[in-house]
């Protein structure tokens, strides 16, 4: 249990890995892929997603004012990847990819057809840190696959999706199911 | 594909759960748990935490300006769980877990010692958002457990750790390792 300073600062993980979508035109429709993302308040709901000034989506998504964060799966991971490590200046990403746009219903943005949930995020402050700007936003509408909604109970099925997680350069898909949020104080009730 | 506007507006999963420590006495030392954080910048290495106005710990980080992200395991899930669901009002949890707090190095503030990887935070700014204010913070040390760093290589393995990660109010561990990133052009390179 011994501990030694580590050189690494940025070793938050196991984090998301998602396709941001953005543009307001097809012709300008990109998408970069974040794992610099994460949710910053439920009430009303609030994300953000950092991004260097240097990627091309950054001026798109500084000029639109919105973007989508698309949830990836273990079928969407190698796309992913790439629209992580391509830049949409040399290339139409949804052509290349051979993802689908789909007009988001709230925004100037296109959402990804394959995307099993996709958030349509509104910007409401950059904070310049550094590296990386960080767009602060209010998400304004949830678009979900319904083929993962039970008909009965309306609730979202998350697991059948095979969502994909990044963790120090390696991407994973999720494994067991250890617990629920409240297990640890179910279990003594029942004691 | 199609899509149906969902309710619930927080869907961006799979995410960290970290245990996060504070307190400038022992005392004080208090742990609480989180799903809301994220890297914001990669240099310098900035994140944040995102609590609630109420929770016990949010005036202690308010007052020291200061925490540690303790990563957790599947090892550690039931009391990460725990740690989540009660309050550093009625309990010490340090003591009701059995978790040992180690000062931090570089603040006034405790790691868990059983914690594979804690990241020293120093607030610089918190934005006030609704039901959470969200703690912008700087990375100002990180401190791994010696038993997953290679002593050849100076490399740590995550993997080893058995991190765990929270999706839509369920723990899960990490599954099987899918690829690396820039692992899409790797392949291609090989055709």
């Amino acid at each position: 249990m011994g501990k030694v300073e580590f050189k690494s600062g940025t070793m938050l993980y196991p984090l998301p890995v998602v396709m941001v979508s953005c543009g307001e035109t097809i012709n300008e429709y990109n998408i970069i892929t974040v794992a610099w993302t994460g949710i910053l308040s439920s009430e009303p709901p609030m994300c953000y997603i950092s991004v260097r000034k240097s990627r091309y989506s950054h001026a798109i998504i500084s000029k639109t004012g919105c973007f989508v964060i698309n949830l990836t799966t273990e079928r969407l991971a190698k796309v992913t990847d790439w629209c992580g490590v391509k830049s949409g200046r040399q290339y139409n990403k949804f052509i290349e990819t051979g993802l689908t746009p789909v007009k988001a219903p709230h925004l100037n943005a296109p959402m990804i057809a394959e995307s099993p949930l996709c958030l349509e995020c509104k910007v409401v402050n950059v904070m310049e840190l550094g590296s990386h700007d960080c767009f602060v936003a209010n998400i304004v509408g949830v678009q979900a696959d319904e083929r993962y909604i039970d008909r009965k109970t309306g609730e979202f099925n998350l697991e059948k999706a095979n969502l994909i997680a990044f963790s120090h350069g390696k991407y994973y898909n999720i494994g067991e199911r250890l617990g629920f949020f409240g297990y640890s104080i179910e279990k003594k009730k029942k004691k």
